[in-house]
């Protein structure tokens, strides 16, 4: 695949007989509780249930198990990070994982879990990517960036080619967006097999770098992004992703802290649904009123990794 | 279908035309966590996604949907009252359901919701279904007994019809165990589509009612059946369930309510899946060694009402 352009509906359709048998196709559900509470037909594409509970596997896998390299480095303070090293795992190779100095314990040592050497650096997701491309240009192992690389973004779009292989007839998807890549992937599959179907992005207020691009025409870095959705954070798309989107999306809603805490227990409490903030976000704009188009609403669930003190405090009244 | 057999393969094949799109066609996924603590492979066949979170909806809209009588009755401290109602209002009849004096609030509003009428009596199920029994035949309506029906049982075994198509190869099925219905449809199902399969009931000590038949080779009536999972501990299976069991279930194992919270918790935990007790029953004799044979075991996961406040309790350390 040409590295400077996004992928392509044939390059997803590749992606997705390389990852069969690591990823899962995962569950298309329609939740009643959760439609009657919004006034229309919600479905929720349940990537919370892939094997380390978040739609990562699937671009990470795509891309590693294409490498040649016998080591690989990712530069990440989660979910990014478990699929690399989970990947790598699968496919014997060597993993290095540089995380924040700060790094949640339960994600670094589900990272170690896998066999992955952990090496902790700085607080910026900038100085973490470089420290990763230096370790990675040393020791001959190639970097893997969580987003802005067309071989992950075709994974990420799998779940794309699912979702209209599950469901018939669906009006509009909504995609929680950090860098891009998920939403990149899903709208490149959808406007080829579901051109009728519109997608948006969701992404926190204090992380707007889909709709600045969108607005701006071009990548737009965010001055100092922050969320209770730590997965949706980082500070711009990248220059593929912008890419991507700008052909593919068709707007992109903002949506409060406040709102996707409820979004969340909303998941638990009415559909009994697992999922962390970043991964309940999509559904967050369904619930605060009449702005999303459409009846029949799929809202991908990207992720589940919440931790267990944050899912006690959304079952608290 | 005559109505003093359980029924066969073909029967239930025709369920399955019955209440498609609207029972689900749940989702089947392994659960890598719940895997490594077992030591084996683990597939969780997720009922608690069904429309009303329980299996129950597949029996009973089988059976309702096929009656001429514009009324139904049932006797229901639970499940089976809202997969009643449930069907009642989707088929436009009228629903009376029969609930003891000290029923849950949250599962009678829940019946209530779909528009039937309640009745409260008596405390003890036998009573109960009495009382069922008097009012449709004064009224001249249908009475749908939870489990005893061969079009009840038809539409439980639907389950197993999917589990059959959705995973290739699997050593054993773990099924909870209530008054036999789900597990005389899936083994029905599974003896005739995956013969080499072993498939297991799974019961409260406080409860046996399935492990006494077999051993007793005919149905047993339980003194006074008691366990925390409300839905496993009706006092004898029927004649019915009975013989479908004593031809096609492989064995028993009776787990203690320490075990089937234990069980509760890891699937709220480990999986992330929120079962009520006896929809988590299944996994306990897994989690408590190696009495369970083959290495890739199906546990059917048969509904997901629990309390909110049993829940929280869950996730406390």
């Amino acid at each position: 695949m040409k590295q400077s352009d996004p992928p392509n509906l044939k390059d997803i359709e590749d992606a997705a007989r390389r990852i069969a048998g690591v990823a899962s196709r995962t569950p298309l559900v329609e939740s009643p509780s959760l439609s009657r509470q919004a006034g229309r037909d919600i479905y929720l594409k349940l990537e919370c249930f892939q094997p380390i509970k978040v739609f990562k596997i699937r671009g990470a896998y795509n891309k590693i198990s294409q490498l040649d390299e016998r080591s690989v480095v990712a530069a990440s303070s989660g979910n990014h990070g478990i699929a690399v090293a989970y990947s790598c795992h699968l496919l014997g190779k060597k993993c290095t994982v540089v995380v924040p100095e700060t790094a949640v314990e339960e994600k670094v040592n589900t990272i170690l879990e896998y066999g992955a050497e952990v090496v902790r650096f700085g607080r910026l997701s900038g100085e973490r990517e470089l420290k990763g491309r230096e370790i990675a240009r040393v020791a001959g192992s190639a970097f893997v960036h969580p987003f802005n690389d067309p071989d992950v973004i075709a994974g990420q779009g799998t779940c794309g080619l699912e979702i209209a292989q599950q469901l018939d007839e669906f009006d509009s998807v909504l995609v929680p967006v950090g860098g891009g890549g998920l939403i990149s992937g899903i709208s490149t599959s959808l406007k080829g097999l579901k051109p009728e179907a519109k997608v948006f992005g969701v992404e926190p207020q204090g992380a707007p770098k889909l709709s600045a691009a969108l607005r701006a025409k071009k990548v737009v870095t965010i001055a100092a992004p922050d969320s209770i959705a730590d997965g949706l954070i980082p500070s711009a798309l990248g220059e593929l992703t912008y890419k991507a989107c700008s052909r593919n999306v068709d707007g992109a809603f903002t949506v409060s802290d406040n709102e996707i805490l409820r979004a969340t227990r909303a998941m638990v409490r009415e559909a009994r649904i697992i999922a962390e903030p970043s991964g309940a976000a999509a559904l967050a704009p369904l619930l605060s009123g009449p702005k999303v188009p459409g009846e029949r609403v799929v809202v991908v669930v990207s992720g589940g990794n919440i931790s267990a003190n944050l899912l006690k405090d959304m079952l608290a009244s």
